[in-house]
């Protein structure tokens, strides 16, 4: 008998207190009960991103905030630039694409993040140049990429800066207004703890006149459509009301916790993870990694895809695996939202039995003295 | 942020499908659909019992059960023998005294278990004796008794044997009819996982001859009007219905790992528990220690209550102290009933912690490669 545990960079896993609103009887959101809650959830957003600005909640995944992020700005034959570093990367210039923008694509390796300067020159040579989007986790690399250099960058510009934060968000500081993000975007299955099915995405005046003047064709997405209904506190559409109420528990759950303490929290679990798979022979991929996921190579003659499927069959531990074998045979842990110390400590265990497993040699219990260190760093003192 | 881990050797983590069977909507016990439940469930329990002897599920804690066994067999003035190894032997003796028995106590060091042989003599000795009071495991110090060796000495004279298997039953085979006790008794909220209110109990024939002769008042805890009630699938007062659901959802739960693999489990991860807390320098308490509890003594200069008051307030760990610090400054950890190898894991982790706030001397993660040895040998082949 092995309890499951989800330890992927989303779906994560969801805090009672949160399951049990979810799973009260449901009501009408056509109503003044929901234009309370959703009003207050919108009011409460703003503090998780950092901005006066209004935080729209859709019903969709984050993908759809990625594509509402492109189609209610970019005008087809707009140029923009998108960086790839990963799969994620890859995707803001499929969305573009697909509605007629001109796409200068960075490719950064897998596992590096972008130089701010290298964006710098590009829009210093063609100022036309409308909008650059980017990750701030690529999470099918586990690196972070400097937004706060970037968003440095294109306010020198007229180009507006595209925050794909879906596994940063309440990971990472991520201070849209002081750092001048233009559009930053989110999902629920994250940080935000609660099931997939919503996504969260908030403009600056710089993109709102973007807005403004975009002719692409735009319905479900509608952005200004989505700002009329804000302003009377509720939704275009049908909102995934239950999902709401969630987002409004766990929303209290990180503002209880503090945000500050919440991004210490992820960045003592992440580092005790990197120590715990440095010390089984597993290297970290990333450069700069991010501390909602780690990504971490297979040791040499096994594969990733073994790992996790015998973590997950065998100890009912599920992680994640690579994106792309390809380009990098990595396992990527989950440790964003609703984790702990004793998550960690548990998904290393299930690690080390399913590295014995395959026969991978070191020390019982390595990986855990060596997070144990880490992780009592960031214990509160008595 | 730490998530709260209860590992007290009761009540114990109950099973998320028993908690969603038992979050349903309530209805009437009186009723061919509760009956149709009750029949079932106190079917199935006699396969938990390894009987096939009516097993009886009373609304009442545990001790409701040893009060049941006392005043359905003794009366005023029949002689016992009452084995005290600890703070639940000891109600042996209240129980029977405060309904007029005339007990002969076998105190036995905390921490020891009793000699079968000396109950032989007793018994010899006094023929008269008419039961012999022991638990299968004595919570208080993490001592198992030899149950099977005393069923096989009250077999050869007059005298029942009583067991309390409170936080035996599931996690240690105890044969009821193979083995000849007379009366098995437990309660909800150890291996069986659900929460506080029910206890179950089941007598011997031999036993049964000594219920239809007994003159003590009793009521609510009447068994023969609760076999009455039985013969309906029914129970003769109101019973704690929706802990009766939850009941059949663990119960379902426990024959389809198999009751072997169920003691199989609870044996490696309390092997793993106890390695684990000598590495730490923890000496395990008792001689004979049983595997739903494993009680070690603080080390010198610590106190149990400490190591206990740090694991919970600090790290939302609840471990149990010690029932009586001048007998034993032990702490007890719980690990009955769902609770995996993740569960030893996270749990000695946190006694690291703890250990190390309060200045104890180790290695990080001593307690851990010990534990991870001792659990990898239990995990299923690949």
């Amino acid at each position: 008998m092995y309890k499951e545990h989800l330890v992927s960079p989303g779906p994560t896993a969801v805090p009672p207190d949160a399951l049990l609103a979810m799973a009260k009887p449901i009501y009408h959101h056509r109503t003044k009960r929901f234009d309370a809650l959703f009003g207050e959830v919108s009011q409460k957003l703003k503090t998780i991103f950092s901005t006066t600005r209004d935080v729209f909640t859709l019903t969709s995944s984050g993908s759809g905030a990625m594509e509402a992020a492109v189609v209610n700005t970019i005008n087809a034959g707009d140029k923009v630039i998108t960086i790839n570093g990963g799969k994620f990367g890859e995707r803001w210039a499929k969305i573009n694409k697909k509605y007629g923008a001109i796409v200068d694509e960075i490719v950064v390796p897998w596992g590096k993040s972008v130089d701010p300067m290298a964006v710098d020159a590009k829009l210093k040579a063609d100022p036309s140049v409308v909008a650059v989007f980017v990750q701030h986790c690529e999470t099918s690399t586990g690196a972070m990429h400097d937004v706060k250099a970037l968003a440095a960058v294109t306010a020198k510009y007229n180009a507006i800066l595209v925050v794909d934060a879906i596994t940063a968000l309440g990971v990472h500081e991520c201070a849209m207004d002081a750092w001048g993000i233009d559009i930053l975007l989110s999902g629920s299955q994250k940080a935000l703890m609660i099931p997939p099915g919503l996504a969260l995405i908030a403009l600056s005046d710089k993109a709102w006149k973007r807005v403004e003047q975009c002719k692409t064709p735009v319905f479900y997405f509608d952005l200004r459509a989505a700002k009329k209904e804000l302003e009377k506190k509720t939704t275009p559409w049908t909102p995934a009301l239950t999902l709401v109420i969630g987002l409004n528990s766990v929303i209290d759950m990180m503002i209880a916790e503090g945000l500050p303490n919440v991004y210490a929290r992820h960045a003592n679990i992440a580092a005790a993870t990197r120590k715990g798979c440095e010390a089984l022979g597993l290297k970290v991929f990333p450069e700069n990694p991010a501390n909602g996921v780690t990504a971490a190579l297979a040791p040499k003659g096994l594969s990733g895809k073994k790992i996790k499927s015998v973590m997950e069959e065998k100890y009912k531990v599920s992680i994640a695996g690579s994106q792309d074998v390809e380009k990098a045979d990595i396992i990527r842990i989950g440790h964003i939202g609703y984790y702990d110390k004793s998550d960690i400590v548990l998904t290393l265990s299930s690690l080390e039995f399913a590295l014995k497993d395959l026969g991978h040699s070191f020390t019982w219990g390595a990986s855990l003295a060596a997070a144990q260190e880490v992780l009592y760093t960031g214990a509160p003192k008595v």
